[in-house]
């Protein structure tokens, strides 16, 4: 029987198992959530051990365990290390979901004709991690896999990562490959695939600006004294100027842009204004002065407030001057930008600018440095042949705007360069209400992952 | 026997009826206290029969009930309408009171080295409607009340007076009088009298800023998407200018300053910023340049940001753009700015400001005029020469930045002016926990009130 054979005969029953696995609600930031995350884990190794892998464990750490497996063919055989995480982002706001994000739901849409499930996680990242189970299964499963492969799925990605690096710098030999291949970002479309060859690096603050002990009545006090929250709000907008270019002192240094020819490609790539606001119904597209939406989003750093709170949030009204206000805020970065340096930049700039009537706090999350892959490699030239070969075009290198901090690690600790494969849309509404994951994405990867195989295991051999 | 020897004989009755009064708790916000807010008005009755007024009877009102009672002695004589409130705040947080709020105890103070009686209402505003009763019933009782005087003391001053305009617009005619003198603000000090001139009206808004239908992921929208967070801060930013000017076209048009005089005498009073500061632990002083902090919460307007909110603002990190951002907003008011048309000048600036990649909602709230008492008239004169005759020192004319939206509304409906003749301290912890009334304030008020009487009624003789 042949991989694409087993593929055929097994479509329902792995959409039955995605769906099962799915509807674990394994929010890895709710610590209301331990024991569904754990469990998700634990499904996923079951998975792996259905697939045929010859070890396949959870891995225990400070916070949700590591999947591992792996089947060792030769040590003369190339080694694919495949990476992807079972945990997935908080489902709120939960009254926007035309269904409940945890129970999947088959329904078909305009860029998804054959059907898409709607449910946190369908495609960010259980959809997508769930393509390897599956294409890795049926290679096994007919005699078919041509090179070693090993799966590392984590469950923290959606919080950072923040116990991955300690895992891979303990476990570099057992984790040693040739090639990390990764399906957690997105294709242009059908039509245009793509392959993601930039993803942009992150820093996370909470700030806080304090400007008394106690809340103050705005009769006895307004005007007279610093209101927090319009101080926070005037440092805030002093931090972009009128072309929204970022104005802390520094910031740019460390940012190259990709090469005419690339830039060339990505402007050629189509672009589908009214598609890509349509998801999030956004009213109008807008960024720095002098780019299109691709390079602002894939080759420009950003920075943006996630989240802004308070004072008096209830109905009505209370005359009141709070005490503090806070602000949650992010920058994606680019190229060679540094998350560690970056948010030293922006602490410093953000007290510079603090007035002497408040005092400010800023506090770093999580962080992580922006990943650009080679383009001139075996493993880039196979994963454009197996596209084009199941898309039936030659694939666009993409810039894109997500951060998966840890590929930037896997290259510092491992290595290793990674292939950013992704098969879902940006307009499946990640992180959002309504996420989805279109069917004919699901086996159209699972069709693909096989001839990436394949082609890399021929290039490596005639290496 | 002259009024003042009828107060010298009387005051330990007066204290333990005031005492009663306050054991009352005529909370006019909680449902719960419905019966207890009508017994204290009860008891307001019975105190203005006690005093000697020929007419003193509860008016029902859709809420609580208004007690009104008067004592008209000749046509010919000037009238003075007492507007006051037996209604209180409520209590919570009970935890922080030293002694239970609704028993009135007597201790002695910093400010207060003769005693203060701590309850809620102490000062705001039974101790301060009180002491017009019993000034009004020494002078019938000794036979020297020198003009017509009538009360209105009504029970929901703490919750808007909802049902206090529909009342004076019934009852104008039985409600007719020269002055409405009323005691519900504070003195400067035992030392530095002074009598308030000028409170601060209020518009206050809910705006809400949204950039699409749902929200984003801030690695595919970052960048090329207005944030709505960003949006309203830079907003919020541009409505001060850098001297902390609000920039609202025509804000400040209806806005006149007092005479220069009045002004030196506000600059001229005595002013202690670490006690101002250290009662809400406030940081720093600050505000519009070129201005003292009494003009600046007295004389100048103010915009304020009361509450914000939108995004993430749980713990941890969510890299999401929200769709929506909101603010609670106020302006405090002054001299003949007027709310309902401040409200339109804020909704129009602020819907012309936004940039076309979001769509502004702008609700108002309650809201309502500021009003300044004229200092060239018979009964501010006659004021300035009571408190200067029990206090052995000229007032000063005080603008206040706190709001009584109904003395603008006495003016509008009725035709008379207020005189706002408080006798209570900023630092008695109105609408807070310990709450207190100093007893030589309460006897100093007794005693100035006649005097009042007497000055008014000889100079409008005189006119």
């Amino acid at each position: 029987m042949t991989t694409q054979q087993y593929l055929e005969e097994n479509r329902d029953r792995f959409l039955e198992e995605l769906k099962a696995l799915i509807r674990i609600p394994s929010i890895s930031t709710a610590p209301e959530h331990k024991q569904d995350t754990h469990h998700c884990a634990v499904q996923v190794q079951e998975y792996l051990v259905r697939a045929g892998l010859d070890r396949a464990k959870l891995y225990p750490t400070a916070g949700h365990p590591i999947v591992y497996g792996e089947k060792h063919l030769s040590d003369d055989l190339p080694t694919v290390l495949i990476y992807g995480h079972y945990d997935v982002q908080p489902a709120d706001p939960l009254d926007e979901w035309d269904t409940p994000p945890f129970e999947p739901t088959i329904r078909k849409t305009e860029h998804h004709p054959d059907g898409a499930i709607f449910a946190r996680g369908a495609t960010d990242d259980k959809g997508q991690m769930f393509i390897h189970v599956k294409a890795v299964e049926a290679m096994i499963q007919t005699g078919n896999l041509p090179c070693n492969v090993k799966f590392m799925i984590e469950g923290e990605e959606e919080i950072g990562s923040p116990n991955l690096i300690p895992f891979i710098t303990e476990h570099k030999e057992m984790l040693s490959s040739d090639v990390i291949l990764i399906s957690d970002t997105s294709l242009l479309s059908k039509d245009h695939p793509s392959i993601t060859v930039g993803l942009r690096g992150l820093t996370y603050l909470d700030v806080k600006v304090r400007s008394a002990r106690a809340d103050m009545h705005s009769g006895l006090f307004g005007g007279a004294v610093a209101n927090p929250i319009n101080v926070l709000c005037d440092m805030i907008a002093s931090l972009k100027d009128e072309n929204k270019h970022i104005t802390i002192p520094g910031f740019y240094d460390d940012v190259q842009f990709p090469s005419e020819r690339d830039r060339q490609l990505m402007r050629d790539a189509p672009f589908d204004a009214q598609e890509y606001m349509d998801s999030p119904g956004v009213f109008g597209l807008e960024g720095e002065k002098g780019y299109t939406t691709y390079e602002r989003t894939g080759i420009l750093p950003t920075l943006d407030v996630n989240g802004i709170w308070g004072g008096f949030t209830g109905e009505g009204s209370k005359t009141v001057i709070p005490a503090v206000a806070n602000a949650k805020i992010s920058m994606r970065l680019v190229s060679n930008q540094d998350h560690e340096k970056i948010t030293q930049l922006f602490s410093d700039h953000f007290k510079s600018i603090a007035p002497e009537t408040v005092k400010v706090e800023v506090k770093p999350h999580h962080g992580g440095n922006p990943y650009v892959t080679p383009t001139d490699t075996a493993e880039y030239r196979a994963a454009a042949d197996a596209v084009k070969k199941t898309f039936g075009r030659e694939p666009v290198p993409m810039y894109e705007g997500g951060s998966i901090p840890i590929v930037a690690k896997f290259k510092e600790v491992l290595g290793v360069e990674s292939i950013l494969m992704g098969f879902g849309f940006d307009t499946d509404g990640l992180h959002s209400p309504n996420e989805h994951f279109g069917l004919w994405n699901f086996y159209k990867g699972i069709e693909t992952v096989p001839e990436f195989f394949q082609a890399y295991s021929r290039m490596k051999d005639g290496v």
